[in-house]
């Protein structure tokens, strides 16, 4: 299983947020909606092994799981995505059940990398990391991101401690979905290629 | 130069789409834009060596070229892209100047590849083609992509007949972006190992 962890530092949890302005009133929800497009979607559907967890700080804290094999009614475009977060979001105030695949919960960025940490091993993937291609992954892996801003010191301090592995997609600075798609990538290669390894 | 060349076989020509339906009356525009954002920005700006052609085919052929270096008012997310990508539609048929670094005209998919081939070598990204990690690519290159379709024989028989050479990025099917995406970190990986080849 592959797993991206997600931060959204500034992204709306109350889900008021305008599917036009997703950028403005969505806190980058645009980034956070590409990001899942990446994680999840292959040309003609979903990935079968791979989830994301979005965790939204642009408000009370909110962790969105999103299990690619369990998702329905999910397409690849930006809106639509962001659409069925910004669903999720509100039946969840409102105390009403999620869509399927779709789970909000409270947890908030220590929770959520602890909860990770209980079944796979973390990488955070940075652009000052051990290069991708040399490291060694194995199954079960948990990416953790940033959006349009880095890791805070304090998120820093936390993956350190629970001894995530830093990982280098080159020297770029990317887009998170852009970093998602190449990490896919690198670990379809890995998986064509018959090795855990480089 | 990088430059990739994407064709979206139904994507709307006419300029008359909606920004909240990019999928449907922008005949998968949603795609068109976030190729336009996977191959121009990295995540503070946009890249300084790669352009892009949109050879728009639903209706009345029409190219759009973005120039990197040369774009403004462009941001990285799908309805800013495609709301330009309009304008500058609209702007075309009623006769007036584009917006800066982006340039619409009536070329069509034939005369597109054909003008590509004159300034650059052109590849055809393909999942049958040769591993594009040992490929060699030198500067001046263009990457042709369909959108969520493949390109149709007579389009891929244009392709061959110019000599484009068939690379592949793996066995999955990616989606445009993902694979444009996934392109651009191939070559930026070359360029930072200071090598043209694998």
């Amino acid at each position: 299983m592959r797993r991206f962890l997600v931060v959204g530092h500034r992204a709306n949890t109350n889900g008021d947020f305008r599917l036009d302005d997703l950028p403005g009133t969505g806190g980058r929800m645009d980034i956070i909606a590409m990001s899942v497009s990446s994680a999840l979607f292959l040309s003609h559907g979903l990935r079968k092994d791979v989830e994301v967890w979005l965790v939204l700080l642009g408000g009370v804290p909110r962790t969105v799981k999103i299990i690619g094999p369990e998702a329905r009614y999910l397409f690849p475009d930006e809106r639509n995505i962001a659409g069925m977060i910004r669903t999720n979001l509100l039946r969840y105030r409102e105390g009403k059940r999620g869509t399927p695949g779709i789970y909000v919960s409270d947890m908030d960025f220590r929770e959520a990398v602890e909860s990770a940490s209980a079944d796979s091993v973390l990488f955070y993937l940075e652009e000052d990391g051990e290069n991708i291609r040399f490291a060694e992954i194995r199954e079960n892996s948990t990416f953790i991101l940033g959006d349009s801003t880095d890791l805070t010191p304090e998120e820093e301090e936390i993956v350190e401690k629970i001894g995530a592995r830093r990982i280098s997609l080159g020297r770029k600075s990317l887009h998170t979905y852009q970093a998602i798609a190449i990490t896919n990538y690198e670990l379809d290669r890995r998986e064509e290629s018959g090795t855990g390894g480089p």
